[in-house]
């Protein structure tokens, strides 16, 4: 195999033609042969949700040497799923997610389409990592995290990730001072809806909201990290599962 | 406070008509004062998405005493924001999810919309339970779920759960052993898609697949509880951060 180039799976959230995906696939077009699969329109907030009851569909919209792009009507998991299952010949050595418009600091790894992709290829025990950019707007500047990018999958292409561990990467705005390890900081959204009227009068309900950071004081979590120019690195788990709360579990008289 | 009964707040995934939910209602009437707070149709496999790009809307279907119930067109998760943030009076003393209609041990932890709604009562610091009954039939028999979700919520009720971490119940099909408290069998889904035709001879996807169990030997984890008849519980953690490795990565050159 050491006369192939690495095969690196690219997704995102934000649909096909959003200018992050543009800018990772430049970002890794140095580093292997690129598969593109991601979705046919906007995909956001849809953490890990599959397609269960229609069909998905894909198709090829773009393909130069070493670079094969479709578009999916489908979730970024269902993406992910689908091209490992149907359309990849080989099993990708890397598999990047991004660059989202937007952040995915803290409990938003929850919610992320983006970090879901992530995740999905962690399932499949493929080093995997979502980027994102803290700036939703369509025309957002990518090129400091393109660099970041670019290294830190050189890094994960080169040593690998532990089994069942991905990352999210989320990067500032402007220049970034470095790179910094942390925790997915504790803390919520809250004021989440706005409501308003429809055209008869009847009550409706946007989604809106701000995060509430609970853990204001704590200089190891990626909102320090961003809010002080560095991005923000976290390691990302597939298992769930709070271990240390079993023994006390154990002990309930049910 | 005290002489108000406890609030508990319900809901799904598979929608407010499902035959799991009226079970889960049921069970919960001795407990407390009831809403019901769930999507107006099946919204399995949706995870924890949330609703940005269209507006929520939400109506009480049924009223009677200490139960109030809406239907709501969004996701399991998007009901339990919408419910805290617009429509209840006061803060759930419990939140519990279901009964599912089929499994969510494993990895579809990642993938469920009934463990998505557990996990956002937690982000809330509401106390909160999923329920999965390993049946996925319309008419499945919820008796010894019921039982057992009665039991747990009656415990939960009275002396909460830590922060940030939720429980995720799955009962066998038939008479049940026990209860086991356990581990997120670790495992993916494999042979995930059937390639069919639409009615002009495109290739469609269709998601079906089975899950590959990782972990056979292990007898502390959920997929061993439900092979051997007992009803397991996961604690679920909303932190996903692999706090181990981030020592390992603040090493690394970059």
């Amino acid at each position: 195999m050491s006369d192939r180039k690495p095969l690196i799976l690219i997704t995102n959230d934000d649909g096909y033609q959003a200018k992050g995906i543009a800018e990772l696939i430049n970002a890794m077009k140095g580093l292997g042969e690129l598969v593109v699969f991601a979705p046919d329109s906007h995909r956001s907030g849809m953490s890990s949700a599959i397609t269960t009851a229609h069909p998905l569909r894909a198709r090829i919209y773009h393909k130069e040497e070493n670079l094969t792009a479709y578009m999916c009507n489908g979730t970024p998991v269902d993406c992910v799923k689908l091209a490992l299952n149907e359309f990849l010949e080989r099993k990708p050595d890397l598999l990047v997610s991004g660059v989202n418009h937007g952040s995915n600091a803290g409990i938003s790894v929850l919610y992320s389409g983006t970090v879901a992709a992530a995740l999905e290829g962690c399932v499949s025990n493929i080093p995997s990592i979502a980027f994102s950019l803290c700036d939703f707007t369509p025309d957002a500047d990518f090129t400091y995290t393109a660099r970041i990018a670019e290294k830190l999958a050189r890094k994960v292409l080169s040593d690998g990730l532990p089994k069942g561990i991905c990352l999210n990467v989320n990067v500032p705005v402007g220049e970034v001072k470095g790179i910094r390890m942390t925790t997915q900081t504790q803390g919520k959204w809250v004021n989440e809806y706005q409501r308003s009227q429809d055209g008869i009068g009847r009550d409706v309900f946007w989604m809106t909201g701000n995060f509430e950071n609970w853990e204001e004081d704590n200089v190891n979590n990626d909102e320090w990290a961003l809010a002080n120019g560095y991005a923000a690195v976290v390691p990302v788990k597939i298992d769930m599962t709070a271990h240390d709360l079993i023994p006390e579990l154990k002990e309930w008289e049910l």
